[in-house]
């Protein structure tokens, strides 16, 4: 992280709750964290509260303040965001904090595991979907002009970098190998995923060939340039195939490496194949922070009513732990929510249950 | 259409088959057309065969030969267009042939009904989506850059224009109207949607404010500036929760709008719910002409082989007739298909059959 531990083990958080129900999807992650059993190796927390948000912009009049980023920077070794609302017109000077925050630290992959249950009768997956971070439109460059006829025209940027594809890439990559250490340890009958590792390029190079013709040889490159990632097979999918066979055969994929807001729309289409993006965490990785993120909105229709799920956030804060070099750790949390969820008993609303997000946490830390 | 009919309801559709599968279901459609029972309000149909696609570019180093398009304009009322290879990477001087007639023959509007078939088992759902087919990342305007390190940076242009987003979104409500009055036509028990009619603009407003703000603005404009469309309902949803609510509760959604490349995504995503690509026909449609085409691609895998669903591209022919006018003749073909899809008996391995193109469309024109 930026700032180093001081003492040994001792890691601290940032906790950015922001809008809506990251109020509660937030304190419940924190308590598991908390509630991990203490080891030789396991990290001693000490988390720090963060602003950030639309509420903050309403009341303050800037979404991500200095000092948000300054203490992440200074006394943070990782973070965790909870939602952040989104007005749905233009308001004047407002500009989403998790975006400014993926780009003011440099968190250049977002990394979102998305599998299902076992033995929960729906479509069986287990994909590792790595977003590139950075570029594509949201580096926000737009402008507005009229015409000769008094009409607006409106013009966006979409920037694609072999610097940044490339270090997205080698994230897919590494990760897929990763994937496949992991899976030994696992009994072979076990496993959904039974082929080599794979990493599958999402891409619209029929249409955007400059741009998404960099993004698709950039990655490939990765590959054909290094040798440790011989044994990694590779395919491709135009973004618009992509949606269309993770839903009629999710089982096709491994690890999918796909451009920004093709990532962004593509995670919320697995999180639905799994039954709830409640369910689906990610963390926003940079060579020196890591910022874990539940996929999901800020939900203001269900906020402060304790129906939150709170997964996606505590699957987060493993992801935070498993990034930051505490895999044993990490893989306590995931192994607690997976025999919750295999159990079935205690579940919020929107995976079909009536229990709270409280009920639903607490669950969780007896199992760690 | 650009060619005014020298005979009352003659009627000449230019076929260009293109790429792969495109030569199997383009034959099917005209068969189809062909077995319309003649009535005096019908039209007798000419057809001309025009080239276009990879292949013809490969061999005569273009693909939207001029010829076409001066054809298609001097000629022709209509079009139907089959399917387009995509060359996998960039290959100088080609471009889409598909994206060129859009744009070339001023075809503002992709029009694609996405609907399940009754009694299918599978989610209930019936929606249009409009797609707007002019601009945004379409306008392909990219540049590529080397950066002080020597590396390459590449840039797209994405436009989005009130003109254009407005001619879109006039489609969508007026499309919602047309729906609302077919509907009333169908007894109440059997109707999917039951509410008012509704449009949903798509959009990423929350993080292109500039691009998807004019589009958001100027669609909503469309129906506070026309009292004709007060009964209609509006609501939108961001792209990515577009795609999650999509699957988890599409028949939520009646007509859909979304800018270019979200619609293409979209209406793959929508064809994954109703079982097959090979199911999802669309139009494309200008105030002066509408070529149908399949959404599938030329698919060459299963080239040659008669194992090519005819559906989408005889539904795109039933579009074509019903843009152009013939509404009656137009209700016969989408009767006749939903008539063998139900009856379930004849159908290709796309959607768990064994039945040939051939035998499909027979069966199909046995029916009309
Ligand atoms: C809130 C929004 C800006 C964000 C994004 O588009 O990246 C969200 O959808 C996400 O996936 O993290
Ligand atoms: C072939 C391709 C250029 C095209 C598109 O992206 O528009 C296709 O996917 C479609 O949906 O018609």
């Amino acid at each position: 992280g930026f700032a180093t531990a001081a003492q040994s083990n001792k890691v601290t958080i940032g906790l950015i709750p922001a809008d809506g129900i990251g109020r509660e999807v937030i304190p419940a992650a924190r308590q598991v964290l908390e509630s991990l059993p203490k080891s030789e190796s396991s990290p001693r927390f000490e988390f720090i509260h963060l602003d950030a948000g639309f509420e903050h912009f309403q009341k303050h009049g800037v979404a991500l303040p200095d000092e948000t980023l300054a203490r992440l920077r200074g006394e943070c070794q990782g973070a965790l965001f909870g939602a952040v609302s989104s007005p749905s017109h233009k308001v004047a000077g407002y500009s989403s904090p998790i975006v400014a925050l993926r780009k003011h630290l440099d968190l250049y992959a977002n990394v979102r595991p998305v599998a299902s249950v076992a033995g929960s009768g729906q479509k069986q997956l287990d994909m590792l979907i790595i977003r590139e971070n950075t570029e594509c439109l949201y580096i926000k460059q737009e402008r507005i002009e009229t015409d000769a006829n008094g009409l607006k025209v409106a013009w966006a940027d979409r920037k694609i970098s072999e610097y940044a594809s490339r270090r997205a890439g080698q994230m897919a990559f590494n990760m897929a190998l990763m994937r496949d250490k992991l899976r030994s340890n696992v009994p072979a009958s076990e496993r959904l995923w039974q082929g080599k590792p794979k990493v599958t390029i999402v891409h619209k190079s029929n249409v955007l060939s400059v741009t998404d013709g960099l993004w698709r040889e950039t990655v490939r490159g990765v590959k054909e340039n290094n040798p440790a990632f011989a044994g990694v097979d590779m395919d491709e999918q135009l973004v618009d195939s992509m949606v269309y066979r993770m839903f009629r055969e999710p089982e096709a994929f491994d690890v999918v490496v796909a451009p920004n807001l093709y990532g962004d729309i593509i995670s919320d289409g697995a999180a639905a194949l799994v039954g709830s993006l409640g369910l689906v965490p990610s963390a926003n990785v940079g060579d020196n922070f890591v910022v874990g993120e539940p996929v999901h909105g800020s939900a203001p229709d269900i906020a402060g009513q304790q129906k939150a799920n709170p997964i996606a956030a505590i699957r987060s804060a493993g992801l935070l732990l498993e990034h930051m070099g505490y895999s044993a750790d990490a893989a306590r949390i995931y192994q607690a929510v997976d025999g919750v969820l295999r159990e079935g008993l205690i579940k919020t609303p929107d995976i079909g249950g009536k229990s709270t997000t409280q009920e639903v946490t607490d669950a969780i830390c007896k199992r760690l």
